[in-house]
């Protein structure tokens, strides 16, 4: 009546890793596991990578939610994740979806719903943040003039950027003499709001620019337990590419734990969520970005000896391991470059 | 006395599966063969990853040319190809570099002096494909005040990007109402020009927006006989992503070998380079870019079957081959994904 100890994977896009590590995980254990790919487009690349692919509808249409419950039924994962930030809005946030794939006794990682909020709106984190004490920079609208003529007085440049924009979405770099262009240009590539109305200062933040090293870090929560800080994993950026760190190094993540740790019991976290960081010498760690979701830096961290995925199944399975997962040599240094697969044929 | 045979792959970069293929297409015809890559980035995805890497100065560096030619003098390559259009630019054009090199015997693919500057200057590069009667988008200067009025009353969407730019360096799509805030912004965002000027409406070229769907097709010339066609490789680009081919279906050849053979002959090509066209319904197709190299899109081919590698290595060695290396099936869709390797370890 038991079915093989499954893991789903939604929207994997790109990531394809994620699939090979969870799967040498299985292995790992001894453990004759199935990874499950989930997408709405057939000829992603994750699509047809997992030991089954399953194609969802997109997370708009009416018939995801039905389609989500009917497939976990059926396959009994033990944990769902999924990689894409529409698609946990959407669990998390617009549904009760997340709960009811609990309810089933299936891990769902994440934060809570309010922290869920914040991580897609740039001002409402800078609030969460602020309220835990966790260092961020000032964050105001593009509308609020007080607002940025303080943060210009105190700043050499500032940093414009979609409120609601993920990646380096709408980012510009500017002297306090460029903001009011930078938040113009802003405003007219802003998405627009979900009211159909026209993009304004509103959808748009302003901050300082921050001295410091950007870091990646990843905060890990018991997957049981939330709130329970588990690890830290955190590397250097050295180059980005698209909004995506393309090169970074390991390091030591003791300068993050104590920040990792006031987040993890304020979100109530369970797994892995990826965050930006930066860090002045001697300094606390500033926090500017949160993604609830593997990140496109676990892998640094990941090739630099931690293994997060054989922490989900051990957890998730009940199987005893060491703390080894979350071990990592620093000063690994790792560089992404481009994979193609097939991954269909027309008519 | 002999060496192994040597392909030397500059700028590598991201680009790991161009050694793979090389290595591959020595493994087909049984040789014992090696791929050299250069860098001047020690911890570049690609830099460990040939055979034998070898760290080359920056091509602005005036230690750069004799680096490169005591590179070749002790592993005599059979090719040199680079993947980098600065580096292409310094080898062809700001030095004879490449003339140097091809008077050792080796094979350096690409295009004339006149052609590879038209790859790096889009108002050139619509001169001269005008001048062989080959379609293109008109293209104008930012500041040709009625070269634009008479792009906005035939076109009802106009694109604005950099003259100078690869990619969608600073790409806009407006609406004629909207062209010159775009200009405004691309002048804003392009590179300096040389002479150390502002940049100004002559750095930003403004075209129609042109019907139908864009492809990217390699034009392969003779590696020996300058400008004599080859094969002609073609796919539909169904994702971009950074101003990159992320999905493409390989699709026949066939509509775009009258204007490769064209383009081929003009530029007295040798070797593989990348274009993009638009090809609407019934029509000629349109030629709107040009990087003289191996591009992003080589994959989506070769995935198809075509196998460009191997020709380079029978013609650079006098070996014999049928035609299929230039055979590719067509609907094959494949998608890119993220891969990442340790590169170095930090002191």
């Amino acid at each position: 009546m038991s079915a093989a100890p499954t893991v789903v994977i939604g929207s994997a896009g790109r990531r394809l890793y994620l699939v090979d590590w969870f799967r040498e995980a299985f292995a790992d254990f001894g453990l004759d596991g199935r990874v499950v790919v989930t997408e709405n487009d057939p000829t992603s690349a994750a699509a047809s990578y997992g030991d089954i692919g399953r194609t969802l509808p997109r997370y708009v249409d009416p018939a995801y939610g039905p389609a989500l419950l009917e497939l976990v039924d059926e396959l009994r994962p033990a944990v769902f994740l999924s990689v894409n930030d529409y698609e946990l809005m959407h669990l998390h946030v617009a549904t009760d979806l997340a709960d009811r794939m609990r309810e089933r006794g299936i891990l769902v990682p994440g934060v809570d719903r309010v922290w869920q909020l914040g991580c897609a709106d740039k001002l409402r984190m800078a609030q969460l943040l602020e309220a835990i004490g966790v260092p961020t920079p000032r964050t105001v609208t593009g509308d609020d003039e007080a607002g940025i003529a303080e943060i210009s007085a105190a700043s050499e440049s500032l940093v414009v950027k979609h409120r609601l924009g993920s990646g380096s979405s709408g980012l510009a770099l500017v002297p306090a003499d460029g903001v009011r262009a930078a938040i113009n240009a802003a405003i007219d590539s802003a998405p627009a709001p979900a009211d159909g109305s026209a993009p304004s200062g509103q959808d748009v933040v302003v901050q300082p620019c921050l001295p410091g090293l950007e870091h990646g870090v990843d905060i890990v929560g018991d997957l049981r337990e939330p709130g329970g800080l588990r690890a830290v994993l955190a590397r250097r950026k050295v180059r980005m590419r698209a909004g995506e760190t393309d090169k970074a190094a390991s390091v030591d993540p003791a300068p993050f734990v104590a920040t990792a740790e006031r987040i993890a019991r304020a979100a109530q976290l369970t797994g892995l969520i990826d965050t930006d960081m930066f860090l002045a010498e001697g300094g606390e760690p500033s926090v500017i970005d949160i993604n609830p979701r593997f990140g496109g830096g676990y892998p640094f961290v990941h090739l630099a000896g931690a293994d997060v995925p054989r922490y989900y199944l051990a957890r998730a399975l009940g199987l005893e391991i060491d703390e080894d997962w979350r071990e990592y040599a620093p000063g690994v240094i790792s560089a992404k470059h481009e994979s193609v697969r097939v991954t269909a044929t027309e008519g």
